[in-house]
């Protein structure tokens, strides 16, 4: 058992928690909590980290069953945990490494229509990882990322995900532009969330291959990637609220888009 | 100007933002920012107090102008500040104190069909005051507070809110069957968002007067509390997503009802 905070793991643990930079070189990140470890997929788990405490509980042995793990002391746990209230197990987990096809629906075109979600310059790694949440649950296919987008492998992204960073796959672009062209090209119509949008959400048809653009929450959309959309599109609002969170925006548009695909298909509906 | 955190009034102003008790014992809460500022309705403010730095632009001098502030250092400022990047003003305001009925529409009947919002035990303070904010843009017409809600006076909710706590009438209750039959004596249809809902949220007419019931981040809604709505929705899906983000689940609940209120109307659409 690990007991001191000084131990050579426990000291990347830490560095690994705090810096994208190290993160990226060792091609890992931090997962926590027995959600994030069951849910993850067994092949790109690298270590597993247990509080002693933890391992006292007779179901939680069994989840770890046959596999490889560390005991650590519960005040070594408290200081590796990113949380108020550390749930007693964390991995570390292989990193993802996807292409841009892969935001593309897997099935066959009858099974999945592309729905992507452009995200740029969300910088608050709360929002960053809820759009994801809800990003699965709305049947998007892929994220593109671009600007200066929080890093998806803090851990406080992560967390956000609920386990949706195992099944989302998603693209760091540095050229927006080659992107959203590319997607012109395979006929997915591209719609940016803007406050000076004409038309509203609901009035499009969204049940064709399609695109949300969503821009940074304090100031939107860059005008140079606004303009790559075909279509700026609002959100109809009362009061006198001037503009949406992030992924409050992100979820009215996502969950327009799954609607009507829903109430469209054939067989469909609810 | 105050140059000493050993200040009183800067002192309270600690208090003040801290403990939820003091606040309501003087009745007031915090606001900072300039957006925040000037939203505020006038006969509300009791406090205004802005950084050294804030004062040496004329624009902000003369957003200030006919109105009695003080003035503080820019190391007690950040003091003070709730921010990490603080904005060099923060106002003492008034509480609100509303009654069960100043949730309904204010206007007549034409005007505005209630649209409420009841929230239990929401506990993350960026959530409520996202869901504030949300609501507004929504057109929803008041909010029920019940449960371990949050103090809605929290730094954290009021910056959120963006504003929209100025204008969202609410009411925090000990009594939610009280509350709840009144409405159903007032025609409206109360709908528990719960991932054991049968019908889907967007299949229900959502044009007439109506509630929506949301539940702690973690677990949902009591079954107590549950049980007093007409009817259990959910939101379909995909993945492998368990349910949404509280502030999410509300943002679909509500622009969907926004969204049929708004093509149902004759002369309204987009």
């Amino acid at each position: 058992m690990i007991t001191s905070t000084g131990n050579t793991q426990i000291r990347n643990l830490a560095a690994l928690k705090k810096k994208a930079k190290e993160r990226d070189r060792q091609d890992v990140f931090i997962v926590e909590g027995p959600k994030m470890f069951r849910e993850a997929p067994r092949e790109r788990i690298e270590q597993v980290y247990v509080s002693q405490s933890f391992l006292k509980d007779g179901k939680n042995r069994a989840m770890l069953e046959g596999g490889v793990f560390t005991e650590v002391s519960d005040a070594v746990f408290e200081g590796i945990s990113d949380t108020r209230t550390p749930q007693g197990i964390l991995c570390v987990v292989k990193q993802f490494h996807y292409s841009p096809e892969d935001l593309m629906p897997a099935g066959g075109p009858k099974e999945k229509v592309p729905l992507l979600l452009l995200l740029e310059s969300i910088q608050d790694p709360g929002n960053l990882g809820t759009m994801i949440r809800t990003a699965e649950g709305a049947g998007v296919t892929g994220i593109l990322l671009c600007g200066e987008t929080a890093d998806i492998y803090n851990p406080k992204v992560i967390r956000a995900t609920m386990g949706s960073i195992y099944r989302m796959p998603f693209f760091y672009t540095e050229d927006t532009a080659r992107e959203t062209a590319r997607w012109k090209r395979q006929g997915i119509r591209i719609y940016a969330a803007h406050l000076d949008g004409k038309r509203s959400y609901d009035a499009e048809d969204l049940t064709g291959p399609c695109a949300f653009m969503i821009g940074n929450e304090g100031n939107g959309l860059s005008s140079r990637c606004a303009a790559l959309a075909d279509t700026w599109i609002r959100i109809p609002m009362g009061g006198q609220v001037e503009s949406l969170n992030a992924a409050v925006a992100a979820s009215v548009l996502l969950f327009e888009a799954s609607r009507q695909r829903r109430t469209a298909r054939p067989g469909g509906g609810t």
